[in-house]
């Protein structure tokens, strides 16, 4: 456990803190205004720029980088591609979430060009996780019809050919580098009721892998995650008190809360 | 009432939640966040998939489908129309809601093509069913500036023209399919103060139209979404509040209570 | 204070809200829906509409026009140069909101552009009223890094050269139309953690400008808004509530409220 105490998980987030990173988001139109939110919420600030016209331009701006590609189209994948060029040729950190990569063929194919592109981290269900692995199966929109257990051994070999962290979120959470893994039981069974809380968390899971080892990072940030809306949970009484008690407890929560109540599982490799 | 008692009525409930459809959503930038959270609420599964890229081909994997023309394009257009053309051949349901339909030109042209795609059903505002209808009116974007009284003969000319089921919906919402019509009672003022809850109700009757007839599944999800006002209005102390109780009670709700509240006057023929 | 008086800043409120004003906004994608749920919380009604198929035809109807950069591209630039050209040729006001103007040349070029069609109110935090005033900095996407205290002469300069009024907010909230000038200290430190206040403060600033004095509209419209946030902070744990209540209270504030709360300075001439 020297790599993961709950401790140094928990300085991942007081880093962010600290660094108050900003991080260009390309998105979905879903995800946008939650996505903002919840960076601001947890203290990031993020800045959602996807134009063609200026998005490379402002990857050179930003300290990260988040493409999601739960609504995008011909137009918006030149300006991911040219941005997730653009973090890499800088030395800057970028993050996937291939929403529904295996639904269209639109999508296999922009999911199979932005992996190209090399991202520090990929985080997905566990559906596309499998489908990005080349294990296609039928996709249903960005619901996970998968087992993250399903999905660890596709994400520890898609880790290891990418060069990448990958984080399949679930009601069990499995991080891996292709070298550590671990498994995060932080969460609550209304997050999937919220929409675009999986996208939000892609953004989040960005502002802490500026000057952060990814796979520490992105542990860090999915155990502060879970954790909030293990909080959330408990004064909620539905989806919509749950998304305004979430944002709440993102803000509230602190390193100490999050050595106190990470609940990391480390998998020995 | 052999066709819509109440006890009739909730089993459209029970169904959609037993389903939990798949279906695609075509709709505006304004509506989507909250249009995906309110089905997700109610239990469907919402996907926001409108990209001429893959319209076409994801309408083959929906049950339902519904098309918004709120913030259309010119761009956006063409995959409407192929989406529902998609449904169509597929012998899926698909929603028209046709967003101040009567304020532009492009509107109307994109209004008038649509219709010629046969949806299951249409759900408007007054203002947007009388428009429809051919009795255009001054628009004033997405406000209904006319009563459902006076759109009520309107709707039964468009239900009958068209084949399908028309939702008029305001104070008292009217339903018919030309031949069959119905008045619904539930509701509360708070709705309309808040953005696109007729856009996101639109997706709704989407997911109840699957294997159901869509007059009585068309009820079922209106009765259902204004007793879920009445309910968020009892505890809202304005229209923040409304919208996160309204989301609860889209989820607590149960068709026990939709039997138990539904205000549904059948009209004789 | 003759010109400032609470009591007449109240009555900017009442008359919007007895005017209820139809306000056509092409703002950005993270804005969309909380800025039309600021606007109908408020009594306005706004009418999301920025396709170049209808944009220009649509100022035709609206009382009022808002513009903001935030997620602008190529494709919607033209839309926003024929509304705005529209709102002009028919005496209407328009604002400008220049989210991040100074952070690409995509942006400066749009800015300069859009300026040049007259404005009658430019709102923007201290960076962007820097920026558009021709002192460019580095930006830092839609967060200021500059104070309101710098941004003053800045504004004086651009609202003489603009012939408009400009607003500069932020914890301290600073407007001129170049012969006048206010400070206003309503707020709450919690604004900024909830994404697109600002945007949806322009579009209410919008709402205010119909058949009132642009300076003066604007002063009420800040004071309104950053008493609601007063509100609003006394009973939020974090940003989520603080959105919900922020809601609220913009609903169920009114013109005697803002006469007991407004905390306006005059700046003498």
């Amino acid at each position: 456990m020297t790599e993961l105490t709950e401790t140094r998980l928990s300085e991942t987030l007081a880093h962010m803190r600290a660094t108050a990173p900003l991080v260009q988001n390309i998105t979905n139109f879903v995800a946008m205004n939650i996505q903002a939110n919840v960076m601001l919420a947890a203290g990031a600030s993020p800045a959602m720029v996807h134009s063609s016209a200026e998005a490379a331009e402002f990857a050179g701006i930003a300290q990260a980088l988040s493409i999601n590609i739960g609504t995008a189209d011909p137009a918006w994948s030149g300006a991911m591609e040219a941005a997730a060029t653009a973090s890499v040729a800088g030395g800057k950190p970028w993050v996937l979430d291939p929403v529904a990569v295996g639904a269209t063929g639109f999508r296999r194919t922009l999911g199979a060009r932005l992996l190209a592109l090399r991202p520090s981290v990929i985080r997905g269900n566990a559906s596309e996780v499998l489908a990005l692995a080349g294990q296609l199966r039928a996709g249903r929109g960005a619901d996970a019809a998968d087992s993250v257990a399903e999905a660890e051994a596709a994400a520890t070999r898609l880790a290891l050919q990418a060069g990448c962290t990958v984080a399949v979120t679930g009601p069990v959470d499995f991080v891996t580098d292709g070298h550590r893994a671990a498994r995060i039981r932080n969460g609550h069974p209304m997050m999937p009721r919220v929409t675009a809380l999986g996208c939000a968390l892609t953004g989040l899971v960005a502002a802490f892998t500026v000057d952060q080892d990814p796979f520490r990072a992105t542990l860090g940030a999915l155990a502060y995650y879970g954790l909030a809306g293990e909080v959330a949970g408990r004064s909620a009484e539905g989806p919509g008190s749950f998304q305004v008690a979430f944002l709440d407890a993102l803000h509230a929560l602190g390193p100490n809360d999050l050595t106190a109540g990470a609940r990391i599982e480390e998998i020995p490799a």
